[in-house]
């Protein structure tokens, strides 16, 4: 079994499922199957506390054998040709030898209706490529829940042996940030227009790019791609980098000239082997850990707080007069503290 | 008493000062007595619950007072002529009626022996104004801290009369977010260099910014400055303005050149038009005493929680592991949370 994930789709199952054990779960996933794979990441998905319990326990035995890929965040305005881009670099990379793994962060897909990977009909080459999985967006929830899924199913990924993990994201909201703070390299896709385009995206997301690429430069638009391209690199010149040792900059691509897929991964290679030997690839990894779990404590104490009766009572009142001016912040602060 | 506040400073004192009460704190403000000022904004900087305590009643008195100012934000990176660039403004404000206070944000102050408003002598003509208001940077401590007081001192300044606040803080590092966070209007002072300068900009700074100003365009330097301002005009076309219906765009001003100080001034006054017009005024002050109380929270709700016995104990061990990537992030959250 291989391709798209068919765990959340209408298709009939056979009626009984054996139940996987721990072991089972470990097994599988070590040994590259699939199927096993997609069963793990609906756990990992999983509100449930059993579930989650199984999960944390297979994560902490699989953990050792994770990391080992290079993490690829992809994100652009909708109708830049993301997926288009990512199903024909995905097959590339398969032809070379890679085991691709693709994902999604889109934490309003239940709402939407699947905006990204939802129509899995649209990547139908990528889904007949033994060496590739494709993962749609968990189901909806906050980005924060949603951003925890994902870097779960992403080392449920590299324990599978999956060596390219390509994280696609759409180009609106607080997503990129999350999705920057689980990847390796990001990847900016945009076309020519005149910048319009970019009014449309979210604050500080070029400043948070390792590159920019101008895809759609194909027949009459090549011209127009690479003019584009010059533009955004004078724009970039005013910003600081996203990674250390690593200069920013915008090129050129199309889903469907090869030569420009192989040079934008020779650029995500060189971006891996430059950041590997500054030491700056495993400073963002350790660190990107480290954040993640203090952004789950914060979450959790602000849940707890909210969560607290004496608190559901006495907020409202106060932050509406806060809000009217006839309580100073930290005066609202401090009552509030002390009834806790 | 006006001028650069002389509490903090080693002029010799009388040896007795007056114990003030609450009421004449209160008092004092509204009949804008600047040394009473100084002397409530001491309190408010103070780290002495007692103090705190009186701060609190006080601002809770005057509250009502407050807000009847515009409020706005000024930084850049060193040696962009900011302090020559606000007294300038700020003595002209005052030949035309306004009364302006003169605030500085800057966590470091201390640590580099004030790096601004700190030489006091530098602000020789606006220290002159008998309606001119200056206050240094209060001491150190978190970037947390020194925003609340600065805020809370803003609050203060209002309450006495003043209709204008400037909020000098240095391009470096945080600030910028938490002089944002509590003004009206954001300026950016660049100076004209092919943008090199900005590189040691921390990132994001543009895009909250409601207006670039190109300083020193005097002299020789007017062209250059112009040339700067239009690049600069080209790289905001590709980011979202910072503040709803407003078009964030650069300029070029000079201390020297009292036009160019009417015209920026005229500028932030358009810009308050508009904004109290389309209601985005009024939104950002409510939503700011918000998030303010909010961080607040945050910060004490994790105070509490790194001041834990169990979670001293506990941390360092299980974040070493989630570092080694020996131990699942969400693994590692749920077993401090369970011990608290």
């Amino acid at each position: 079994m291989s391709g798209v994930d068919q765990d959340k789709s209408k298709v009939k199952r056979p009626a009984k499922r054996r139940k996987l054990t721990l072991d089972d779960y470990e097994k599988g996933i070590l040994e590259r199957n699939v199927g096993i794979l997609s069963r793990a990441i609906t756990l990992v998905e999983s509100n449930n506390p059993d579930h989650e319990a199984i999960a944390q326990q297979l994560l902490t035995r699989i953990l050792p054998k994770t990391g080992n890929s290079i993490r690829v965040g992809i994100t652009g305005v909708p109708g830049a040709g993301k997926s288009t881009l990512i199903e024909h670099l995905g097959s590339q990379l398969c032809k070379t030898g890679h085991r691709v793994a693709v994902l999604a962060v889109d934490p309003s897909s239940s709402v939407t209706g699947g905006s990204i990977l939802g129509d899995k009909t649209r990547m139908e080459t990528l889904v007949r490529e033994k060496n590739a999985y494709i993962r749609p967006s968990p189901s909806a929830g906050s980005l924060g829940g949603v951003g925890r899924k994902s870097r779960e199913t992403m080392l449920l990924c590299e324990a599978a042996g999956f060596d390219v993990i390509l994280v696609e994201t759409v180009g609106v909201g607080q997503n990129e940030i999350t999705v920057r703070s689980m990847v390796d390299f990001f990847l900016l896709i945009m076309i020519a227009g005149a910048g319009d385009e970019l009014q449309g995206m979210k604050k500080g997301v070029i400043e948070i790019a390792d590159l920019l690429a101008v895809n759609k430069a194909d027949g009459d638009n090549v011209n127009r791609a690479k003019l584009a391209s010059a533009e955004y690199d004078r724009v970039l010149a005013f910003l600081q980098p996203a990674t250390r040792g690593w200069k920013t900059h915008c090129t050129t691509c199309s889903a469907f000239a090869t030569d420009t897929l192989d040079a934008l991964w020779r650029k995500i290679e060189d971006f891996s082997t430059t950041t590997r030997e500054s030491g700056a690839f495993d400073e963002r990894r350790r660190h990107q850990s480290i954040e993640w779990m203090n952004a789950m404590i914060e979450e959790e104490l602000l849940n707890r707080f909210h969560r607290d009766p004496k608190v559901q009572q006495l907020l409202p009142g106060i932050r509406a007069q806060v809000e009217n001016q006839t309580l100073p912040a930290a005066t609202a602060v401090k009552r509030i503290m002390e009834s806790l």
